[in-house]
């Protein structure tokens, strides 16, 4: 990955419904260059998708973070992708700590949550769940620094 | 926010860089409605933005956990408004439990996390830092279900 | 629930046992509308009950905290009302953090709490337990700012 | 405290706003021995007042439990008796444990929670809060079993 | 228990081995008034017995102090009765917190701690065992302040 | 130390008050023998007084157990010295773990923990305190086996 | 062990391929004395061998440090001896605290870390995993100080 | 670094007294062939040192593990050179966790472990230390898989 590829992902991230065209503009190479730039990027797994940034406490979303003991014998990879299957899971990650999963979940309303805390408890292979919940999100991106 | 502006930001969630056009072709009414609706949705600060994401393990980059305690008499906004200039880091959530702070940064290799957490442990108004390093995403998406 | 509706739950937070008539002369209105009103809170099911306070370190009892961890597989709620059967439980709460419920008991002396934790214990789907004692009561209310 | 004074106790704690007359009915003696009795247990300290108990989740209220660690060289009783007067607080206890303080606070939504941990860990004294959440009330009472 | 009884309980504590008349000479009643009141201490269990304090790390013995959870659905006193058997067994504790016991232990050596802890965690109803080993010894004696 | 004297210590911690005759007679030695490797013994150190063991809790003690984390800069064994000093002080032990000292303290009643919970902390040099309480005693010996 | 045995050992823990007549000459003996002592030294089980300290972070090493809490009724020495099996473990100790064991592994590149200690959920006797990377080695040796 | 290199590593981690003629003979190389690799070696900073492997038990010492929190505005690895001054550090980790470093010692006796803890707790810039004792060692090697 050059510079020129980072320059490219850099204006994807900040805006990915701009055009190649514009795109193309802003740093400074041809339009077909940008494409076939994009085109290998995608092929190389780099760039995973387009999607749209919404504020999800507007929309009376509680943000739910649980940490997750798997029992021993268990995969920790297989328990996690069992949680990505529940629709309120975004972020699943295997972490150092006591904890082996940490899990970020949108839940609709307060109440919502205990009842994916219940979900979770009961998929095979978890041992206890700790639950925190946001009271108030700062930043939220997925925007990462080239 | 009714049926229809859910429908349309499913779509734009999904796939951020499709035009009007086929959104409104897939939601079934016009391109000038979708265009009305994407418009509003905006002006509300509902619709945050669009961005790409991008496989950071891929990028070898390394995911940091940071759980962070202020001190008495510092704002916790305060406090997360100042990591959040930090270009490592990606989310800031005020959380509830035994820290007030839980980060997620994005850092250029193994090494790097050393120095952020050094960063971190500099700003004003923090007390202690908590720092996990994620070993494998299994999920990693803004993406809710609306 | 307007402004009325507050006005006299305040005044029966405060004293219970006062009539319609005097509520009426406090909030300045008729003894029938507050008749109406508090019928109407009672159904919809704000009201719960009249109660009376008692200072429970006067009467020689020790106040309990027990955090309860459920056992995977179980829920929550069939565990917290278990424990709600206990003469000795005051409130039950589902929670965040570590534990999944934390209860509150009245206990008949310092050798109680001890029956008590391990009865507890022995409840099915009890995985563990932490207990703590209140050494002062400072303030006991459920009275609520509205 | 005899018999008598237990019996007449069980029934102002099922429902305050019955007359001393029906109490009298129930528990078998004279109204003027009721009317005596509860004078006494009043002045005595035992009876601290008569309330009404509220559906507060009905009301859209959540829960705060907050755990507070005093700083050395700082009063236990006096940080607390400083949370009592926050209108939120409900019950405040000195406990065994890590930390000091046990206080159970009721909020206006959920943002709000955030707000009372701010203005909490801005009280003199205040060395360090752990905070949740309670995501569901399964018996919330004072009353005891006698 | 009058002042008398803990004068001498007093006396007793500090020096067991003193004759009866010599307690009695310090404090100031005849040798039978002594005599009777040990007998009648004894009698209600008070005084349980008379022993020696040795300074155990001068013996080259480890204080190891052992912190256990039992499992749930076992008695704590009944797993607390097993240690007791066990011949490093000094105190043992049901207490509040985390754990269910605490238990002091006087190991000859270092090495034979970890011997001690493996047995303790071989006993049935034992979850699981947090131990400390004592670095230095301040202050170690049974007598309180009556 | 040889098998004499293990012998002698063995029968002084059983019972303290049997005298120097009746110790020569159970261990098989002349009087004289004991009379000297008792004088021998308390000489090196090894044998510390002779006490009374009384039940604590049939006199209405509580025992509390209060672990306390020493600010930095501040000698362990300068603030264990302070805490020794104070009369419900029995033992305090330099302890591994996170905590630095172990106090275990007689109290006169419930209600006098939290008295001696709030001296600990405004000792100097002491930075956090962790109080439990003890529920019951199985074993409270100071008796080692030789 | 005297004073020339330490001398000696000091020398090989500083450089252990140095020649028995080279250090001979630093510790001021002849070269046989050296070797006797050394075969002596062997022969005891105080040498146990000699290696070579490479710098691990260079060669693109990750350094592991699990603490390993093992099932009641397993030997934390047999679950050690099989954690001394896989050819990441560097150091195994049996230790104090919650978790009963403190495994130091070296792992090629952060990813293998993951496996690692999936692998080590899997040997029969382990009951829960905590594990924390180190993210700079500020000094690594196994020399002792004689 | 090629698989020569690999090899010559293994043989002088598994002995590193032998002489490079023995060395080429095991990889099936010159001796002037290892000679220059380790010269390489070492000149990379891959090879740091030559060191005799101890059986430090067998020579009464004892393994202390020490966890600290450094003081916000304090550099890591500044405190972490302070440490590694004392002559009975061995190794000394930046680590992710609650605690920045981890700290292996070597103590001459169980007491002297109290006076190093206490040592560490006197450096500026140390916050707080959570000791931890070895009870037996199982492994202890610096050789790593390559």
């Amino acid at each position: 990955m050059d510079e020129l590829d980072k320059k490219i992902l850099r204006e994807l991230q900040l805006h990915s419904r701009n055009s190649f065209t514009k795109i193309a503009q802003e740093v400074g190479v041809t339009t077909a260059t940008v494409s076939e730039r994009v085109k290998r990027l995608t092929e190389k797994g780099i760039i995973c998708g387009y999607t749209t940034i919404l504020n999800t406490s507007e929309l009376g979303m509680v943000t739910l973070i649980t940490k997750i003991k798997t029992k021993p014998g268990y995969s920790v990879e297989v328990v996690g992708k069992r949680i990505a299957e529940m629709e309120e899971s975004c972020c699943i990650h295997h972490v150092t700590g006591v904890f082996d999963l940490m899990v970020i979940s949108k839940c609709t309303g307060h109440g919502k949550c205990g009842v994916v805390i219940e979900q979770i408890k009961e998929i095979e292979g978890v041992d206890s769940v700790n639950a925190e919940l946001v009271l108030k999100t700062i930043k939220e991106e997925l925007k990462v620094s080239l």
